[in-house]
């Protein structure tokens, strides 16, 4: 995470920070202190009424300092509609809050007031974040294992089918979605257009883009809460290419800026909320590489938190070294198709890579749309023992629609499979796991000398003689394998201990050149794990070599 | 190429660009002026008398301004002992050029001159530059297709096996070489050791890092001339990890910029020069990523030629989206094995990837070191079909040594299979080729509507039914087939032609759905040619979708 001192907050920042309480306590209190206490990574909200007439959105500024005492978060403010403005902060920790506003307006500037953050309980785990250079954490330090699905204009159907959406997701393994903020041109069961747009106006084109339409943030906000309490992460995607009568995809740079500081603004203080700048960016025709440079940094700039920012690409994979990209988020029909090649973008990005679109199961007539559920799973199962993580979605029509698109329920045989998955993935090491022996087209990802997970893929061995990279190996450590039937979701015990030997001076064996006897089908995995309590053996050789 | 303005010669450039001729004529001409003449490409050079006490290496700078009239290219000189100092220029096209002058000394500052470059002629193609954006091409339009070895210490040899280095790459496919210009510890039959070093002093580490030793440098250019007279491009290795017994990789900034601006002012004008900034960065401990960024700074701003310059990874692989890194210089011993990994690091850094190190031919106990002539071969054709470049070299032990260490003779294989492939490629489209549907598994390089490449791999099919992804394509098109046996280096054409039929959304196949033979073994390839001259079909598909 990384304080924020920008824009017209800086100088009162800088003063606040030479002058502590003092100052806090000779200035009026917010016209609403919101509850005293809120919890760590909830949101703490302050509301103060302001001027109503000319436009709030662009005449007005308003932010906010939240001190801990020692450290200093800025948050933007935004206009809420009725004259009332909001400011709202998560509190990364527990303990008390003063917080103190500015503006250019007298009647929104100096306000103060402070809170206590409370302990994280129950499902709140906090924010993800990059944690060990290709993997994900939540704030606890619990691990977030990612298994994403896509349902791009799901918060524009009708309410009802909206809560037939989350109520798929709470039963089903996902806990990412990526979702467009813009609508889409496809209707509804090709009928049943949006009603609420990003923008005062009417459709399809005739919009104030200077004045957000709070109703329709109001709308979304509300589902990604819905999301959070299912502890899903919502991925949002701030451009996209689809369906442009509304026009949303070039509206020029000043209201793209306004609508970036808006939403960051507005959303930025849920802990589930990740910036995705757009679907297939090199497919807007009317932005830019350079565009898309420019609201990364407006994003990162507004947003204290650092939640995760990414973006996605359509044919040209963006600069994923630039270093506001927390990680990648690729589109690569083929990628993750063996694990060799899931690693690859993982060198050269040092961030973690999610597969986030790698075709999608389903029987359309596009080549995109028509993975049979066992390859949407192996998909997800090569790119775990790449060291990466998988997105799902579904194209199994009914009614017209489409997971993909509007959500509602699923239909595929996917799903459940990718639920056995992220137990395998949620029982392992916390730290998450790597190529054991990258470019050495070995189907093995794990932690050396503890973990170990081999996936054989579409291949179908009756037999597997147990054999290691050395890195983290000595003669005599012992490990317990499982064989886990990744399609069938069953998990087997091999009997006994296997105890390492070394064979030569790359490989350790089994003593007694011990094999496991496997099923003879394709889609199978084995899980080994060190039973023993002997001290760690230390890594020597790099990765790769 | 881009003019290079740097340094204490920035000013005088300034005033002779305003002055023009006027100042030329009023000042004195060099010493040596060298042959009037000089082709394009080849190198002028003129030789000043100077001071021969205190330490002209690093007490003296003299840099040199050369012009066409319309750009100016500042080049620096260097001392090459007994008080000669030379300044080196490589004219990038015919006729006239003139000259001056600049030093700290007046005795070497404002000495000018004149010469006429003429045309290219023979073998002299000018210096290898990226072309469309994945691929090269030599000065003169010439496509340039990278056949790569490696032989890292050739130039430490004994004379008599340095000309037998030469004699084998003379008959051999290879027209690039990489090659280390620091020493190695391993001797030459473990009994000669090097003679020359790149610093006065005496092994194993008494050296004067102020003095680079002219007669190192003597030799090594002159093997590099004859390399260039071979036509093959001298992949000069700056820093490696090997040896360190003689101290070369950790000896301080100073002496590495010194040893860097030494390097760059005596061998830019070679147009056969790269530069490779290391061998395996990352396993050089005394130095870190920052110290190769600068090395990458002062190289390419000390060459104002452009020549190709990148920089080879161990395990980590070098942030190649810089934008002094010409193209990838990747070690990867898995990427080749399939065409669509292959691709994968073009897409990232948008610039050609050559693949350097991808494990050798040979009979060695290292994983590294025992490749079969089949699989060095595949690998170049897999590197091929995912556009890209491959690099080759041998571990095969003689007398002790073996080419990738001291050059000599070729024992392997593949070699000659190599320079079936080299005749291909040369035959191909100048612009190289790219993988015509890439991410979706397709084993096709070439020009969308024009040419193709297929490569069945390891895989030994009976026949294969024509058919190629949309763009480019429409009915009625021409095209003839010919069968390559990649390994056994026969061409077989294939009686008739192929008359483009659309089959889907996707994909064209031959009128009555016409398939080709194929004799059932691994390694062949197929070359479509189009053969009508209708007018090039527009393309429409974003590769990728």
């Amino acid at each position: 995470m990384k304080s924020k001192f920008s824009g017209f907050g800086r100088c009162l920042v800088l003063l606040a920070m030479m002058a502590g309480a003092i100052i806090s306590a000779r200035l009026p209190a917010a016209d609403t202190p919101a509850e005293k206490t809120v919890q760590q990574w909830d949101i703490f909200e302050a509301q103060i009424s302001g001027p109503a007439d000319g436009n709030p959105f662009t005449e007005v500024q308003v932010s906010c300092n939240f001190s801990d005492g020692s450290r200093i978060f800025t948050v933007n403010g935004f206009y809420d509609g009725g004259g009332i403005y909001r400011i709202r902060f998560m509190p990364d920790h527990p303990g008390g809050w003063s917080y103190t506003t500015a503006s250019n307006i007298p009647a929104l500037a100096g306000k103060t007031g402070s809170f206590q953050a409370t302990p994280a309980t129950g499902k709140n785990h906090g924010p993800v974040h990059v944690s060990n250079t290709y993997h994900f954490a939540y704030g606890d330090g619990t691990a977030y294992n990612q298994i994403g699905t896509t349902s791009y204009i799901w918060v524009h159907a009708p309410d009802d089918w909206e809560d037939q959406t989350l109520k798929t997701l709470a039963e089903s393994p996902f806990n990412k979605i990526r979702m467009l903020v813009f609508p889409h041109n496809d209707n509804f069961r090709k009928t049943i257009a949006p009603t609420l747009f990003p923008f005062e106006g009417t459709p399809p084109r005739n919009w104030d883009l200077t004045r957000p339409n709070p109703a329709f943030f109001q709308h979304l906000e509300k589902r990604i809460g819905q999301l959070r309490d299912l502890n899903i992460e919502a991925d949002l995607i701030l451009f996209h290419p689809y369906g442009n009568n509304y026009g949303f995809n070039n509206m020029g740079a000043a209201a793209d800026d306004l609508y970036l500081r808006y939403i960051t603004a507005r959303l930025g203080a849920y802990r589930n909320v990740w910036w995705s700048l757009a679907n297939e960016w090199d497919f807007i025709r009317a932005k830019t590489e350079a565009d898309f440079v420019h609201y990364g940094e407006v994003v990162s700039s507004n947003d204290p938190y650092g939640h995760m920012l990414s973006i996605h690409n359509g044919a040209l994979i963006f600069n994923n070294t630039l270093p506001w990209i927390t990680h990648s988020s690729i589109q690569n029909g083929d990628a993750v198709v063996e694990s060799s090649r899931a690693e690859l973008y993982r060198d050269v990005f040092r961030k973690p890579v999610v597969y986030d679109e790698v075709k999608y199961e389903g029987t359309g007539a596009a080549r995109w749309a028509q993975l049979t559920p066992e390859e949407m799973v192996h998909r997800f199962w090569e790119g775990t023992i790449g060291g990466t993580y998988v997105g799902h979605s579904e194209y199994i029509v009914k009614d017209g629609d489409y997971w993909l698109a509007y959500g509602g329920k699923m239909y595929g045989q996917s799903a459940p499979r990718l639920a056995f998955l992220k137990k395998v993935l949620d029982d392992g090491p916390v730290r998450g796991t790597d190529q054991i022996d990258k470019w050495q087209d070995s189907p093995i990802s794990g932690v050396p000398g503890q973990y170990y997970l081999v996936y054989f893929g579409l291949n179908k061995p009756t037999s597997w003689a147990f054999q290691l990279y050395k890195n983290g190996l000595r003669d005599g450590l012992h490990f317990k394998v499982e064989i886990l039937d990744t399609w069938n979701m069953t998990i087997t015990p091999v009997d006994g201990d296997f105890v390492t030997a070394k064979k030569d001076n790359y490989y350790f064996v089994a003593e007694q050149g011990r094999a496991i006897t496997l099923p003879g089908k394709p889609y199978i995995a084995l899980r080994i794990r060190r039973v023993d309590d002997a001290p760690a053996v230390p890594l020597t050789a790099p990765n790769g070599e």
